[in-house]
């Protein structure tokens, strides 16, 4: 039996609960919803709708309905529309008419928007813990290489020798914004709406501070209509995973693109790489393609979200059912997802050799302009004066240091006899050392700061 | 065993096939897959890859998994990372070796771009038929409300009299164009990609076009490096079925207000009602609220993939095999959505006195400025004084009609003593009988035409 | 010319120059980047590689250029490919060749991140000006209708009676989470590039810090190659205006509700109101169709440069060029808006009367289920008795008053001789006032936290 | 003047007018609009409401507006809202009050969706000949290069050596693609709604078969509430648009990966690269990234528009008025991009030498077991024998030729002394000589076949 069926005539038709049943999905609430009853079983007794004596049989009936979920031995009926109707009628088969007084001054508006930001809020902390997961892999492998030389891309073109520690660390630190992201909107999901009602409060004397502490919310909600529709947190939490997703496409991009034999930087590990059903020769970069296309899903589920939210009149809708599967969706996918990314990450194999080999001494043009600089020049000039060497060099076939000191002195009369000092990746990278920069001292620096960062976060 | 593990040293990690197994979700294409198999076993038979014995062989297997999947008796193993790898291990248990056979010159990436088309089309044409049954619902009603009166809006503020026929049909054609985009979308679906191989195409001198013929192709692809990779169809797909997820969302929006009580145009069927777990007097439009959340589900799935496919270098990448669950889940929202939107459509119950009370003769302000325009004024001028004639009502607390012949002479002298037969709004109705007007005789017409057009369709 | 011709052999393509030049947007960034080159100017004579001399005559000039550009005589070249290189043109062309020493160890990535950060959180305090403007508007009129009744809905149907300051309020509160997110996306945005070069840091030891405390940052950035590609800011900010966006939307589509003549609840002042061009009666609420109209924009925006983001390789690409027009869409739309936003909600005329005449007695039978609860009868089984007295009370066309107390006592026993009692409105409304709910006591307290909340704000 | 103040005591607030007016974009219309209204006029004539000579000073009046527009001498006035009002405003006072009989019967909501589906029309074609623009670029390099080899990928992966021109051809076929789908939708788009009123039809006998034939329409909307809020067109176009840019995002991340030196098969001619303000010897690929970049901001067009559409009341609402900036800004994008992108595709330079060392033996490993295959071995087997000598040859460093006949022999007796014969690039793209492979001669037919369409598409 529904929860309300009351006034009605006729039984709803079949199709219409095909489509309008949310205990497919929501009964992954069963936890959250058992524990905000029993803080609400606390509440009515606290108000003086129930006894001590009721309270605890309730109590005890709600943990029996959980440990029988939990055991997997919960039958679902079929009248069960929803988690909460399940548990509900379930505990009045185990109590009896008792049971019915649980649900007394609550909706099914203020239970379920509490049961998700429950669910929200855990769901939130194990996506932090697995990009901690990563973070670790990407500052270990950072530490390894914080002096391995690679090239430095901007357009995908060659721009400026670095280390792959500093590419590592990229990634670390911009992941980390995900996870502050997170944690603010955990921070806003933290507000209790039970206490709400339908859409216009509890007229019981129910102390929903107590509520809140009871059930580990920081704050309870203001406004009662505002309570049972804010769905700000999943929209929030959605984009923050949506982001997340971007960056991972982002790391996934550089892997795929280094690990092409004509790049050859990277190779990943035999577990993390998969082969064809036609041709024998082939290893792909599967998991980081996945990562790549999965950041469009992400983008969907937000995107999908926030037009189901566009334009809903006040209070609850029913609409508002779709916001379930859509946080579902994004959790389980970076559950799933973070966990391969960072195991990638960690057994990346650098060819070391191979990177340098990259290196081009075109890249050191900028640098030629700074030598320049360093005696006077305007840069603007020694950038174009650094061109021309360029220039130069490719019409004659060599690169930049096989050019002689005449021809340097042939562009400028600032060159000097130094100037093939210049042309030395190390010493370029080296000069790279301020705060943020990619000399390995620079990166050293960015590992400590990120390992207590880590630390710090993990305790 | 994976079709491809020859050449790797150790097994892929267990993350790793949990993120890219897509069993759970292309065994859908069971019966595509084996049907693709099927034709192409006699492609290679006609190719002289097997013999006549060989292809009987093979087929005849390839019925048995299928009979085994159809029964429910196949049993998947934990090596099946796909459907393709699962029926054709399975096909190598029942015949022997010689089902390795069939794989010759075939990759999964034309394989499943062949299943995928394959589903696709026929899911096109079960969602067109869901169309047919609400577009029958829409006529039905029109029919009997033809003559029927109510306001008609713009901004949703009254602005002209009409019919509730027409309102009807309105959303008849609107899904009209849904069909025709679906019509449009399968026909370029229908397109073979079988036989472009892995990328290159195919170096056995198979027929695609009688391949074409066997599966129920149109065309056949015409560039291999396309052919497996063109996804155009999915998201083409995802599109017309989110636009017509919009066009839901807005014949529920009509029907949500309609069916609030200060309107109380319409009621839905107690069937199609729900209640409230709190309020018992509750009677909710639930199915059309999720009708118009879902509509926002369905662009998230478009915008989802489209975002996957920006960006993605030449030929098949893995990112694709996200192109599968978008489409399975606007399809099967659309399965379950679509046959409680008609029945809802086909029960609704009009209030043909409340929508008759509805209306205002302030909606006959334009046939007033019309009036003046028959009488020779210029309709801009008309329009002013039929706008004084309302503001005077309105400041008397009167309705046009309770103004007097003096009041309308004093507006201006054209108007005449035969002015109060303006006020009539079955006469205002009539007068828009032009084609596509909102007149009794223009909706008769139009449901003649729409019957005319669903028995031709479904024939 | 561009900053970068010298190694070209021909001149960029017309066309070229037609899609890649961001003039004519980013030249909004004019005062930004005058101020950024002026910071940069003390840091590289800090450095060393300027005189202090230089340093002043740079300076002059750029405050030049600045009173040129807020003057409008600034003359924009054809050859200023964006507001950067026209800044240091101009700059040369006032100060001499000295002008070109300004970019030494800055690039235009570095550049352009800082410019439009410092524009994104100026941007990002305009609008929260203006959502204080509104909820001043909402506090206002909720104060005033604390205790004014009106049909609270849920799905739109009659739920409960509330009050209109209760339903302001709850727009109040939500809109207030706007505030709070658009505050920790500027906390994040307010992290200095510059000095991040064009991927791999400055070779030149500017004292980064100094630079941030000079431009207002709070923080620099810790990796080079993050620094000069992180639009994440942008993506923050765009999601934080979609979702202000979308709760406008929410706002909008009541006012048009409720402003509908059926409804009757509220009324637009005439001077946000529109006409029709056709029909002389129409007054639409325009402004509110685009508020609700104009959150699907600002989704689209968001989602747009998510999508332009996933799948990019490290470090800066010219893709990012599409960052900014969308965030400059995305608040010229709400600066418009939210003025007109405010104005209407500030001057809206609420209709008391019909907005009580509106309560219907069946939004009480949660009150009647309620009176049997305090009797002992478990809610459950209250709700489904109130259930019943609706049923009746809709077949004798009654209402639940006009039910008689004979009636009720057989539904049941426990219905006493008071049960007229439950009927009140007032009583129904000021039983809910507990934090949170719709009682005129509670609307008070939360009128009296929000101008307490504004107050300190504004400070 | 507005159209419509009639009944109003106060003047539109100027905030309002900023959010509400059109005219900024609107004004676009200006010659649709004329061409619908000289229409219209002869339409008003035909059913008697105006005299032929009335007809013909309006037409007149048209024109002269029409002509003062083009010739930028027409001044539009503060109180001109949209581009309607504007032309209607200067129509009388050209000609006097006449001048406000011409919208009779009409309203600006039938009016502006017959001159947006106008625009949108030709809008259509402009883009179609544009992307005839690059298919011949297209086909054109394609024919050059038909023989050229280099590696083809999959997942980024050497798979199997390709032709460049079958590279370049399945550029052709996908944006051929593009070519029908907006064929169909301008299809669709060519439904007149004029006639349709503000909602409910035009109460006068006008010839809306003739209105559509004199402007180019190839039928007549079927019911006028639909008709005045039929934006399908609108999202068709963006959806075809967006797609598009999806493709031209594809060809974009192909060309700026091959371009970069690691791979050098490909560079771009100097006018379509571009450098760096800080490194002088930069050379970008900036025209392709933009494409790439801009496949999001179509997205988010499309995207935007859906979620406004959704969820909207029947017939017109102000939201609808978000409809043209997003196509506007969608084909304008275009406009700039194709004419870049076809001339970056007509200029390529391909490095056929580096193209052709590009190949590495291991892409032959599938021909390699084709080779078994043809001596009677079952594909699986052979795949999982070829994946072994691909191991074996790794495992010593050498490639698959440089194994001897005597570790074939050993992998398994099946090999013969020819399987040297195997390793020949060319040989293994010849034989994929079936319709769509990548053999030259396939690509010659592809490239014949293109000629013809193309021709054929431009008569």
């Amino acid at each position: 039996m529904t929860l309300w069926g009351g006034r009605f005539s006729e039984p709803t038709d079949a199709d219409l609960r095909r489509l309008n049943d949310s205990l497919p999905f929501d009964k992954r609430f069963a936890d959250q919803d058992i524990r905000g009853s029993v803080a609400y079983t606390r509440a009515i007794q606290l108000a003086g709708i129930i006894t001590p004596l009721e309270a605890e049989k309730i109590v005890d009936g709600l943990y029996r309905v959980q440990s029988e979920i939990a055991s997997g031995n919960f039958e679902f009926q079929p009248s069960d529309e929803d988690i909460h109707t399940a548990v509900e009628r379930r505990l009045i088969e185990i109590i009896g008419e008792l049971g019915g007084k649980l649900h007394t001054g609550r909706s099914r508006n203020d239970q379920v928007a509490t049961d998700f930001r429950l669910w929200a809020m855990e769901a939130v902390d194990e996506i932090i813990t697995l990009i901690y997961g990563l973070q670790t892999a990407l500052v270990n492998q950072a530490d390894e290489h914080a002096a391995t030389l690679m090239t430095g891309f901007t357009h995908l073109q060659p721009a400026q020798p670095i280390t792959a520690g500093h590419w590592l660390m990229s990634y670390f630190w911009m992941i980390g914004r995900d996870v502050e992201r997170l944690v603010d909107a955990k921070r806003r999901a933290s507000v209790l709406p039970l206490g709400a009602g339908a859409l216009s409060g509890n007229p019981f004397a129910i102390d929903r501070h107590d509520l809140a502490q009871q059930l580990g919310f920081d704050a309870i909600s203001l406004n009662s209509l505002d309570a049972v529709s804010d769905r700000d947190f999943v929209a929030e939490i959605l984009f923050a995973l949506a982001l997340l997703g971007v960056h991972l496409s982002r790391f996934a991009e550089d892997v795929i693109i280094y690990s092409n034999p004509s790049f050859g930087y990277i190779r990943l590990n035999d577990r993390y790489s998969t082969g064809s059903s036609l041709m024998p020769q082939k290893r792909n970069a599967d998991p980081m393609e996945l990562a790549r296309g999965k950041a469009g899903r992400m983008i969907g589920n937000l995107t999908g979200l926030m037009a189901t939210l566009k334009g809903l009149p006040s209070s609850y809708n029913k609409d508002m059912q779709e916001d379930k599967e859509a946080l579902f969706d994004s959790v389980d996918t970076l559950k799933v997802l973070l966990p391969v990314v960072a195991a990638v990450a960690g057994t990346l194999h650098f060819n070391v050799e191979k990177m340098r080999e990259s290196l081009d001494e075109m890249m050191l043009a900028t640098d030629l302009a700074d030598y320049l600089v360093k005696r006077g020049m305007p840069f603007r000039q020694a950038h174009h004066i650094a061109g021309e060497a360029v220039s130069l060099a490719e019409q004659r076939g060599v690169t930049l240091s096989q050019l002689s000191y005449e021809d340097y002195k042939g562009l400028h009369p600032l060159f000097e006899s130094d100037i093939h000092t210049v042309f030395d990746f190390d010493q370029a990278v080296a000069r790279r050392k301020g705060e943020g920069g990619t000399a390995p001292e620079s990166v050293k620096k960015q590992v400590q700061r990120a390992r207590l960062m880590l630390d710090r976060a993990q305790k």
